[in-house]
C-alpha cells in the first residue's frame, strides 16, 4: 500500500490472507514518495517467490499500474475512497490501464475482494485451497439463509 | 461472453491466448438470456478443468459477477463500452461486487489485458510461460524505443 | 432483496403493501451468494401465483435483473443507496437491462414508490384497489393544502 | 411521447404491442408545449379503458412523471437520448420522482423494454399472455444457442 | 415550492425579497401531489399581477419546468440539493427544458441568488431598484475589503 | 458571446429578438482575452440602456459570471458545448455562481430558450410583448397538434 | 483567494511558502464581488515584483481563471471543494480553460501542491531552492520508510 | 509523452515552444511500458539543464504524476482525452496527487496551453521573454477586436 493510511481500507485483505493461511507480507511502498523503493520492490517481485501483489491506493492511485509494469505477476489494483472524490478519481487511475500492462481492479474501498481474488489465483493451482474457497462460499449462503430465518420468526 | 455483439471487442482476449498459446475456449452464454445455461457453465468450469474465467458483457452487465458467484476460479470481466452510457454503467455493474464474491475488472473494452492478465494468472505457477510474459513485455518496449528512433530522424 | 442490510430501505415497500391490504411475502435472496436459490426463487414465483416481485440491491445491483432474467412476471427494481457511489452504481445495474429483460426501476432508495407501483399494477385490473390507489392520492393533496394552510397562519 | 422526434425510439415499444396482439393507441402529447392536453389526457386515460401508460421523453423529461402524477395506472417511462449529456438527464428527470408517485423506468433508449413492461404488467392477469411471454424468452434463447453454433463452425 | 421541506432552502428567496421591499407571494404547489392546482396557480399568475416566479424542486424536479409551460412569466428554477446525488438531478430536470421554454436556473441550493435575479428581472424597468441593486453590490465589495484589513492585521 | 465560434450556437438567440421585434446589438467579448474590454462594456451596458443581457461560453466558462458581477442587469448564461465533457465544464462553469451574483442558466447549447427567456424578462412590463409571448406558445401546441393529426393518418 | 472563507484551504500554501522561506503576500480579491480590484491587482502583480500567483476559488470558480487572463506571470489554481458537487465544479472551472490562457491546476483542495510548485517554479532559477526541494522530498521518503519500520515490529 | 499516439495533441506545446524561440527536446517514455527509462530520464532532467518539464498521458495517466515524482522541477500535465471516457479518467489520474508531489494540470487535450505555461514559467525570470508573452496576449485581444469588426460588417 502507498501510505499507512491506506493501512484501515487494507487491513481486510490480510485478514484474508489470514483466514484462508497463505503466507504473505505487508509493505508500504508509495509510488510518488519512494519511486525507487517501488522499482526494487516490483522487479523482485517474483524472484523472491511472491505469487500475486495487492497494491492498494486513492486519488491519483499510480501504485498497482506502476508495480503492474515493472513485474510479470500478476497485481490486484484496491481503490482506496478519496475525500473529494469519493474514489472515483482511484477506479479510474486503476482500472483504465493502457494496452499491455492489466491490473486486476476490484471494488471501491473493497480490499476483502482483493484477497479473495489473491486467494482464488492461488487456488486454481492448488486443489485444497480451491476446496477451501468452495467452503468459505457455503458460509456466506449459510449466512444469507439464517437471516432469512431470523426473519420469518 | 453474453452475445456475439461483444465479439468485436472480446476477440483481442482471443488472440492473446492464442499468441501465448494458452489453451481455451470461447463461449456465448448471455446472464438475461440463458441464465441456466450460465448456472450451468460457470458451476462446472473448474470442474471441466479451467482455470480462469473471462467474461465480457455491456451496460448491465451481470455476467462476469453471476459467473463469479457460481464458480471457486478467478473471474476476469470485461466491461464493454455501452452505446449512451460509454461504458460507465457496463464497469460499475462489474467492478462494484459486494464482499464475498470479486470480480478482475480491467479497462473498459480492454479485452487484450484481460487476456494477458488471464496468462499472468496462469504463468504465477508456470516459469516457461513467466518468461514469455517478461519476453512480451520486452516487445513492448522496444516498440517505444523504436517509435523515438523515429521521432528522431 | 439481496441482504437484510437492504432491510431499513425495503421496509417502505411492505408497508406499503400492508397499507393497502395486498398480500405479501418477504425473502432474503441473494444473487451473488446464493445463486441457485435465486434461480429456484424466480422461476417458481409465477406458479406459486405471485403477480408482482419487487427486488432492491446496491452496487452492482444484480438480484433485480437476474430475477426478471427468470421469471414471466413485471419486476420492479429498488437502486438501494452505495456507500462510495450513492446509488449511481446500483441505479446503472438495475435500469441498464438490455432488450427483452426488463426492469421496472424507481429511485434510489425509494422503496416506497416500489411499492406503490406494485399496488398499481394489481390495481389495473381490480377497480376496488384503484380506487383506493385513488384515495391515496387524494390524502397527498391534501396534505400539501394542510401545509399551505399552516404556512399562511 | 412529447415530440415526433421520439417516435425513432418509441417505435420499438409499438412493434411490441404489435407482436404479442396487444390494443394500444400513439398520442404525441407535450409536457411542456401542450400542458393542458396532457392534463386531459392522463386524467381520464384509466376510464377509457386504458391499463398501462408509456411516456418517453427527453433532456428536462417531465412528461412520465407528469402523467404519473394524474392518473392511478402504472406509468413506464422511456429516458429518450439527449444530444449534450446522452440521456442521463432524461434518467434523472424521469427516474428520481418522489414518494407518493413512481414511474416505472426501463433503459435510456430501450422502448422495445417499455412494450414488454406493459405486456408482462397486462400478463400478470392473463395467463394466455403469459404463457406467449414465456414463448417470447425461448426465443431469446433460442437466438444465444445458434449464435454459439455459428461460432463454433 | 414543491414541499414545506424545500422551505429551509427557499426562505433565502423571501429574505431577499423582504430586504429589497419587493412584494411577494409564498405557495406550496407540487407538481406530483398537486397537478391540478400547479395549473391553476400558474395559468392565472400574470393575470393576478405577478412579475416573476421562483420555483425551487428537488430530485426529479418537474415543478420549475411545469410552471414555466404554463405562463408567459419569466420562472427563475432552484435546484434543491437532493439526499442520494447531491442535486445533479434536480439540476438537470430543471435547466435543461427543450426548445420554447426556459427557466432561468441558478446554483443548487442558492435561493439567495433566485430572489436577488428576481429583483434584478424587475429592476430594469425600476430605476430606484437598479440604484438598490447596486447598493447591495456596493456591500457585498465593502464586506470583501473588510475581510482583508482584518487579515492584515 | 466569447469567441465567434460560439456563433452558430448564439444564433438561434438573435433570431428569438428578430422575431418577437427586440431592439438588440451582438457583440464578441472575450472573458480571457478582451478581460478589459469585458468589464468595460459590462459597467457601460445599464448606462447605455440595455436591459438584459444574454452570454454564452464554453469550458471554463467565465463570461456570464464575470458581465453579471459588473452589472446591475440580468445576464442569461448559455453553457455552450465542449468537445471534451459536452458542455458539462460549461453548465457548472456558468450555473454555479456564488450568493450575491445571479446567472439565469438555460440549457447546454439553447440559446434559442436564452432569447425566450430575454423577451419574457422584457414582457413582464409589457403588455403587449407578453401578449406575443402568448401567441408563440399557441404555435408550439398548434404545431403539436398538427403532428399528432399527421400520425393518425 | 475569493473569500476567507477559503482559508482554511489556503493556510496550507502559506505554510509551504514559510517552510522555504519563500517571500510572499496574501489578498482576499474576489472575482465577482471585487471585480475591479481584481483586475487592477492581476495587471500590476508583475510589475510589482511577483513571481507567481497563487489563487484558490470554489463552485463557478473563476478568480484564478481571471487572474490568468490579465498577468503574463504563471498562475496557479486550488479548486476548493464545494458543498453540493464536492469541487467537480471547481475543478472543471479552473482547469478547462481556452487556448491562450493557462492555470495551472492541482488536486481538489490540495493548496499544500499549489504551495509546493510555486517553489518549484522558483527554485527552477535557483539552484540552492532547488536542493531544498530535493531536501523535502527526502523527508517524504524517509517518512514512508519509517512507517514500514513501525509496520514491522 | 508515453506513447506516438499522444503525438497529434502534444505537437501544439512544441509549436508554442517554437514559437516563443524556447530550446526544448521530445521524448517517447512510457510510464507502463519502459518505466526505468522514465526513472533515468526524469532524475537527470534537472541535471542535464530542464528548466520544466511537459508530460501528456490519457486512460489511467500515470506518466505526468511519475515523472515529477522523481524530479525537483516544476511538471505540466496534459490530460490526453480518452476513447471511453473523454479523458475524465486522464484528467483525474494527473490532477488528483497526493500532498508533497504536485503536477500543473491544463485543460484536456490542450498542450498549446502546457506550452504557454512552460513559456510563462521560464519568463518569470527573464524579462524579454515576459514581454513576448505580453506580446502573444496583444495578438489574442486583437484577433478578438477584429472578430468584432467583421461581425459588424
Amino acid at each position: 500500500m502507498g501510505s499507512d493510511s491506506d493501512l484501515p481500507t487494507m487491513a481486510a485483505a490480510i485478514a484474508i490472507c489470514e483466514e484462508f493461511g497463505v503466507a504473505h507480507e505487508v509493505a508500504i511502498v508509495s509510488a510518488h514518495r519512494t519511486p525507487e523503493r517501488m522499482v526494487e520492490y516490483a522487479q523482485n517481485a517474483h524472484r523472491r517467490g511472491l505469487k500475486v501483489i495487492i497494491a492498494g491506493a486513492g486519488g491519483a492511485a499510480h501504485l498497482p499500474g506502476m508495480v503492474a509494469s515493472l513485474t510479470p505477476l500478476p497485481v490486484i489494483g484496491v481503490p482506496v475512497s478519496s475525500r473529494q472524490l469519493q474514489g472515483v478519481d482511484s477506479l479510474y487511475s486503476i482500472v483504465q490501464m493502457p494496452r499491455g500492462i492489466p491490473v486486476a481492479t476490484v471494488a471501491i474501498g473493497n480490499a476483502q475482494n482483493a484477497g479473495l481474488l489473491a486467494v482464488q489465483i492461488l487456488a486454481s493451482h492448488q486443489p485444497k485451497l480451491l476446496d477451501r474457497v468452495q467452503a468459505y462460499r457455503q458460509t456466506l449462503k449459510q449466512s444469507v439463509l439464517e437471516k432469512q430465518q431470523r426473519l420469518e420468526q
